[in-house]
């Protein structure tokens, strides 16, 4: 159903040349990174106000117009597609830092700043803002798929980084979730119910984020193993020994072809991890020492440390491009990408079965992960349109998540359920999920917030 | 309204002796710690599985009979009591540890299990359960009102400690959220919403808590300061330097003269801080150091060490008898117990205002805190009856939380609404406080759950 003129006239009014329905502007906001498509959205919305969110969200809750907060397009599982039409909220110039309070490292901030936006201002305080998805997210965005990336190992996900919320709710209220202060037990954690939410609770208008001390010190380094099950089993050690890892990155042969070829480099053909240290001059030292001797224990070898930040950087600008290096493999692919998050004890086990389950198959599938967390991907490269492979390959995703939730773990460890993966929430949560569809029907009777997603069907 | 017969013979079926009507139990479980007074329950529930849960709320939900959690009645704002009459559900027979999974450094347990039995059953393993909020509290009821403590400051709240539930709904549905996995993006965060949720949103009949390794190295110590200014910047300083601590709390004048009294010892009668440091040998003598220069800087003295684990004991032993020990300091007196939490920055301001104020009226009120995390607590001592005082200790309380409020901090850092705090929330939440209202109707809609506490009335 498209937007009623009556609507578009009012939102036009409010909005002015910040309100587009050009086939252009729609087209961008109907794009997305996965293999995950819809019809573009009906009209985007720049709105520069909490106020003017609110007025929005007033009207199309009167009107029953849906409302799809637009970040920078990142997601992996659909999250910002307009499934059923509707207003596509893009929050790009809601993207000021709004204070910076240093002795109580937070950061007060609207949605669409990006996370490498928020650390460029933060560089010369001492402070940073560790979680890191790879893509140059928008905060509010990241908040609201609660993305984490490779430093959650040390620093956590966006469920312990985010402080405080504005939100503006389906009928235009506006609220506040948290505090300042380091913790609360005055109520419900709305905080922690909005983030993860995905837009289909309310639009996040600002956020406080909790900052860290830049470390002293920081090491990368880049480790190959014989085996695949060796290079897990270190991570699993390392874990369990509790050296403070930054990041711990596991890569496998493929992935490492994929980077070779994309990002020009000399590899071997062999899995690896990418590991960071952060602390003291002293501490990095020993944590590296230590891991460097429980690496020896799993056959690791060659060693190759980034000698200076710019080594640095372009290691992990390397891993940063994963996405597309792995798409490169297979020319025009587009990737079914899994997600599965398992407890520690589990890891070698399920990254093992992953890797069987796709060679079996026959699929190109390079697998990945954020294996300090027991989190891991695989891109299942499928030719577009091509519907055998796009079945073969959901087949694939959805064993390894059966494979995840038998031994305790989850379908999802950060790229969220959009539309990707809702048929497997009953799955995980059980009568859960339809818990979740009553609080949204709560605060959203309408169900104007980014319908479609997450939550069951409502009857 | 009193239980109807039919549904008491109902549940006598279902439980035999473990119901009981007798007044001896129903005023055991009418009973607080703080100076909240309520009628007792009309009956009293010891279930001994998930299924008898199950089967007690279906029952209560299909009459209308209010059903009230009963861990250990340590909770200082009225969680417990049965305000409008009801069933006390003591968990108290439900207290296993389900098990022990060390290599992912988590434990499952029912929700009766205290901290110090689950601690005791841990010894072993090399691992323990760092959340101390002072009482022997029951696991379940800690997560019910995302208790914390003296060790947060290092080891995070129960918001941070709980990776799974198993929780019974007001209708009998039993759900499980979270997993096993160290983060997940699968949907709303359940586990978050319920931990603080104080029995309102269901009941916890199994947790899955996350374990930290038994430090190398303990190290605690009490040292005296000249001021209240000096010892709560010195805290201040100490948060700020990253200085990891994993105990600092504050002391004022008039708890030091308390303890003296109750515990036989023998400080000098100045502010204090207790200290406590968790690493290797080398880490914490570092910390020790970097803090001992900190605490220089700001004119402590008199460092004493505990120098033997029974020591060290002794010491965490005396501050948490603080509540009998303050209110030792007026014989018979009860006490409204203020708990604000502040940002770091703020800390020192709201410390002395609290001091202030409470000099200003002439009440007693010692003041103590988890100030690492910004979070203190004063006991206004009232005589039980005394409506002056009592109307006095309010107002003063009422300041405290509004200057919180001011400043960005939370009226309840650990202690949570109950009925205590409950006229404080709109002051906090506005708006949200009405949303947590929706959300407690969506999931309870016969309010059956601890009805009166928490949320705003229903209309």
């Amino acid at each position: 159903m498209p937007i009623p003129a009556p609507v578009l006239s009012e939102l036009q009014t409010l909005l002015g040349e910040r309100l587009s329905s050009t086939q252009a502007d729609r087209d961008h906001h109907g794009g997305s990174e996965s293999y995950h498509r819809a019809p573009p959205p009906d009209a985007v919305a720049w709105p520069e106000t909490t106020q003017e969110v609110s007025a929005i969200l007033q009207l199309c809750n009167r009107h029953g117009v849906p409302v799809i907060g637009w970040g920078t397009g990142t997601s992996l599982e659909g999250h910002a597609l307009a499934v059923v039409g509707g207003l596509s909220l893009d929050m790009a110039r809601m993207n000021k830092v709004t204070e910076v309070r240093s002795e109580d490292m937070q950061a007060s901030v609207q949605p669409g700043l990006t996370r490498e936006e928020l650390n460029t201002e933060l560089r010369t305080t001492g402070l940073f803002f560790p979680v890191d998805p790879g893509a140059n997210a928008s905060l509010g965005g990241m908040a609201a798929t609660r993305a984490s990336g490779t430093t959650a190992v040390r620093y956590g996900t966006m469920r312990d980084n985010v402080l405080a919320l504005e939100v503006v709710l389906a009928d235009g209220r506006i609220i506040r979730t948290g505090s300042r202060a380091a913790k609360s037990s005055a109520g419900y954690d709305l905080t922690a119910l909005m983030v993860g939410s995905e837009g289909t609770l309310g639009i996040i208008t600002e956020l406080t984020l909790r900052l860290h001390g830049q470390p002293e010190k920081i090491a990368a380094a880049v480790c190959a193993f014989p085996t695949l099950e060796g290079a897990v089993e270190c991570v699993t050690a390392t874990i369990q020994s509790g050296i403070p890892m930054a990041r711990i990155e596991f890569i496998d042969e493929v992935s490492v072809r994929a980077f070779n070829g994309y990002a020009g480099r000399n590899f071997p053909e062999q899995p690896h991890l990418m590991i960071e240290f952060h602390g003291s001059e002293d501490a990095v030292a020993a944590d590296a020492e230590r891991f460097g001797e429980l690496a020896n224990d799993f056959g690791g070898q060659g060693f190759e440390w980034a000698a200076t930040p710019e080594d640095r950087n372009a290691l992990w600008k390397m891993r940063h491009q994963a996405f597309p290096a792995q798409l490169s493999v297979r020319p025009g692919s587009t990737a079914v990408v899994t997600d599965i998050c398992v407890p520690m004890s589990e890891l070698a086990g399920a990254v093992a079965a992953a890797h069987e389950d796709i060679a079996a198959d026959g699929m190109v599938g390079p697998i990945l992960g954020h294996v300090g967390d027991g989190n891991f991907h695989s891109a299942l490269l499928v030719e577009p349109g091509n519907e055998d492979e796009l079945k073969r390959a959901k087949a694939l995703a959805r064993r390894m998540a059966e494979r995840a939730l038998a031994v305790g773990g989850t379908i999802s460890g950060e790229h969220g359920v959009g539309i990707g993966k809702r048929a497997l929430m009953a799955d995980e949560h059980g009568e859960g999920w339809q818990v979740m569809g009553a609080i949204k029907a709560a605060l959203d009777p309408n169900n104007i917030l980014n319908p479609g997603k997450l939550v069951p069907e409502r009857n």
